[in-house]
């Protein structure tokens, strides 16, 4: 049999869906199962993005230009222009979904053993990306204690070595929920100029921002045009994660040339997403007001619930909807895999991420999990009274 | 400004894709284009795709299982079943067309600097799919004499080194109309054996085969169920390129898991796509033959068009939907694009794909084109006068 490449032998399963086995065995069982584990929102697509594909009327199902459909590449121009942001059509490019687009930055930008430096805990994806270009992420420490703020900038500086070629930033983050403010971003901006280095912001959680506070594009900072890519998607934005729609934004000449040679080597996005994703980009300021609206006050459920539970480290969240959560354990794998087996209230029980797959550091997270607060509010409580049983339960609670 | 990656320097442009602006502005004086540069059929696509989706009535769209809706990947399953290759559910994965698994095999097998065998002339993204992992297409001849059939076994020893990993075949033959008899895959049988090489076969045009002529996958070649891998998809099968959905079927369980992994880092595939696939799937006999006897009609008009043009070489064509024809000129690259900037007849002109791009050797293919026959009939015997006209008039013609 023929050998595996050393690639595919280390690569790591998702840690956002490597449970899933448990959670069918559970269902079949009878029971209840809250998903917490995973970025799915249960909020309604907008109408608009269906009536616009029925609309459509279509008769044959064509490829779409590489780079995407003319109209959605203008209309998420506008959108960043509406931000405040001066993007043009040439300068975006659609991607069958936030995750090709990732792969495309990273196939871009680093060779074989190059290193990107991102803020641990990271959306574990980012490992996987990484390495399908066998090149290496370096993670830099945040904590909990500290609400996972940006490091200073002499914690870069130690970082960086010859082969280092880009920072990577989630903002709003996943898995933390942290909100960088502007002067975390001038950080960046200081340390990818004197370093020379391409500086990666996955954007996809930009409206999802409490409290009242701004969200800040790396798009916005001066003297990085060469230097600033925003990965972005349409999944959560618009609750449309299966239409695997995202897009790329640069105003990076070289890199958009580079970009659209890989969109092309894979013909192209997504026909229909398009289609819908072009409509939804035309919704109101009113749609994201009351997206908003929700998440924050789903926010508010969780915080106070976990604020409740002896034990519990809640950090600040200030944005996206998902929290990092310390729990009074010590295996978060051996704890998200016993509340699926050996768990359950009232015929229910609740679906987690186990920290220590966000973290690359060994030992890293491993009390901690990510909860993703995509329930509505009635189904966050009640998947909360579940967590704390099952704490109380746990006989290797700490 | 910090430096691309090498790989995305190498990185060459789609030949299908590249004289996209040339075309855009012959439209623009006027002129109707005739698309015969890239496989985009224009066939219907079957009305049960768009109804399954709107019947589905979704209100979120969600991912789908990472590896593709069960249902989907039961119908894919059922459907190798019924041509007589036993397939179960978990040797099939769902992925986003046939280049995201081209993108995944390569992936899963081939460690930078390693080495894939192909028959040349090929379908150029097999290249691109190749650079993205640092990997290297050895090209192995054939040729427009011998109708591109796969040359001795011998000429594929020659070729092997301690880097070969795998084979690669297209087959029907993207971009030259071959089909493999059993003879030539017993060929590949034995030296993948020999020399405990994957099998990679492309057999996205399966149906399209014509003269009664049988096709055979490599599923049915025992002794090579570690060995053989197929990439499939619905856009050409289903005229349904937009949709993006294509998968992977294999019983060798350690590229499996490779998959799945792979699978688990972009999340899903697209979701709509996935429930029209499913049903489509389901359509009868009856839907094949109609369309095969579509292109094997379009295939005769091509020939007899071709075979009336002085100083045109039209080889055999047996399957899928391209030929690659030797003209009377001595730079294809030049002559397609002259035809696009400079020709007309009664304000027609044609789109044609450079032989170059489908040949890694240098000077390779400088005189063929390779032609799409994707279009109904009349549309076709109209390109072959703008053809043939073109030819006539073309001052470096030879």
């Amino acid at each position: 049999m023929p050998q595996l490449s050393s690639r595919a032998a280390a690569f790591p399963s998702s840690p956002i869906r490597k449970l899933a086995a448990a959670a069918d065995a559970a269902k079949k069982r009878g029971t209840h199962v809250f998903h917490l584990n995973i970025g799915q929102p249960d909020i309604e697509t907008p109408p608009e993005f269906f009536q616009a594909i029925d609309r459509a009327g279509l008769r044959v199902l064509e490829y779409s230009p590489s780079p995407g459909n003319p109209g959605l590449r203008q209309a998420i121009a506008d959108y960043y222009q509406r931000l405040g942001y001066a993007v043009e059509l040439p300068q975006t490019l659609v991607t069958t979904g936030a995750s090709e687009a990732i792969n495309f930055a990273f196939a871009a930008m680093l060779n074989p053993g190059d290193e990107v430096i991102v803020p641990e805990p990271y959306y574990a994806n980012y490992l996987a990306f990484a390495l399908q270009v066998d090149a290496r992420i370096v993670p830099l420490a945040t904590t909990i204690e500290q609400d996972f703020a940006l490091p200073d900038i002499e914690a870069f500086r130690e970082k960086i070595t010859p082969r280092t070629k880009a920072i990577m930033i989630c903002n709003p983050g996943n898995p933390t929920g942290v909100l960088y403010p502007a002067a975390a971003l001038e950080k960046l901006q200081q340390v990818c100029l004197e370093h020379d280095l391409y500086l990666i912001s996955d954007e996809v959680y930009r409206e999802f921002t409490y409290d009242g506070l701004q969200h800040h594009s790396v798009l916005g900072l001066a003297g990085l045009e060469q230097h600033a890519i925003v990965v972005d998607s349409i999944s959560k934005r618009f609750s449309a994660c299966g239409a695997r729609i995202g897009c790329l934004v640069t105003r990076n000449e070289e890199l958009l040339g580079a970009f659209n040679k890989f969109a092309q080597a894979r013909l192209s996005p997504p026909t229909l997403g398009q289609i819908g994703a072009e409509a939804v980009y035309q919704l109101p300021a009113s749609y994201y007001e009351g997206v908003n609206r929700e998440y924050a006050a789903r926010r508010d459920v969780l915080k106070a619930a976990l604020q409740a539970m002896p034990g519990v480290v809640c950090p600040e969240i200030n944005g996206a909807f998902y929290a990092m959560v310390g729990l009074p354990i010590q295996d978060a794998d051996h704890f998200c895999r016993w509340i699926l087996d050996e768990f359950q209230h009232n015929g229910q029980t609740v679906m987690l991420a186990p920290g220590p797959g966000f973290y690359a550091t060994p030992g890293a997270g491993a009390n901690q999990v990510r909860i993703a607060y995509v329930l509505k509010q009635e189904d966050l409580q009640a998947a909360m009274v579940v967590l704390q049983q099952a704490l109380a339960a746990y006989p290797q609670r700490t």
